[in-house]
């Protein structure tokens, strides 16, 4: 394991994955999304998501990114999904939510904030294959009280008895 | 938000919250515990479990300390809980577990290794309230294919809808 040590105090800065948090956010029907204002994939489409900080719930980090990201106070409803990739050290909280009221608009990230009835999500215009995967989960368990939450296609393999319930591809 | 700068170069060291990554195994209705053999808790009764490192899925994370906690193969089942502790910046992820052959013996890190029936778990011995837990969520479920992972009783009222069926404390 590479570890950062400061060249001058010799002091080890332990380099862990870090937590991603977000929420597929819904008001009627309709699923809120963000268009990106910032590096990587400025101007695609993307799940109130962010890093989780300091001290903080990973429910509370969800709820804290949709005010940043879409000005709007959000209700957790349950975990949809944990992915990971293993490759940039990441783990994805992804948790389904409802938008009370349809009062939201674009924080300093967001380009645009806009509700998309599933049939006009602009599929070909999402940011990161996590929200593509987000939405799949969630259009396949949203009449559902009690689900499986989503994981990656690889550690369905890993769970092999709830590969069949949970770990359809993407379409 | 607290950052470790170093005096030398003025790199920044983001410090993010921790991931810990931990399993229920069961082999013939019986639960495995380690003993610790380090501090903190030294001497007392936890899961198999430990920090997620660095471009590694929670899953492989959870079968990595299985092996080097208790040198065993598990087989990961399904995903039993997500648990976190704001004030130590650490989100928790407990899978359900399988131990194909009762073949196991401590790593380093474990003073003993044992299988419990459930009512000779050593409740009041036990390392940490997550570990009590993750075993009353896996008494709760484990006769379920499909259930909701455990959470924190704080996230079960974010939670509002599933708090009836998740949130129910521990005895």
């Amino acid at each position: 394991m590479e570890r950062y040590v400061c060249g001058d105090c010799g002091h080890i800065y332990y380099s862990n994955p870090k937590v991603v948090v977000g929420s597929v956010v819904t008001h009627q029907d309709k699923v809120l999304l963000c268009r990106r204002a910032i590096e990587p994939r400025k101007g695609f489409w993307t799940l109130p998501a962010g890093f989780l900080e300091e001290n903080e719930t990973p429910e509370d980090g969800a709820k804290r990114e949709a005010r940043e990201e879409a000005s709007c106070d959000i209700v957790l409803d349950a975990l949809l999904a944990v992915y990971s990739i293993a490759r940039l050290s990441q783990v994805q909280l992804f948790y389904r939510a409802r938008l009370p009221e349809p009062r939201f608009a674009p924080g300093t990230e967001s380009l645009e904030v806009k509700l998309f009835a599933w049939e006009e999500i602009p599929w070909t215009e999402l940011a990161f294959p996590s929200v593509r995967r987000a939405l799949d989960h969630y259009a396949r368990t949203k009449d559902r009280e009690v689900f499986t939450p989503g994981s990656n296609p690889e550690a369905s393999q890993a769970l092999p008895r709830f590969g069949g319930a949970s770990g359809t591809a993407p379409g």
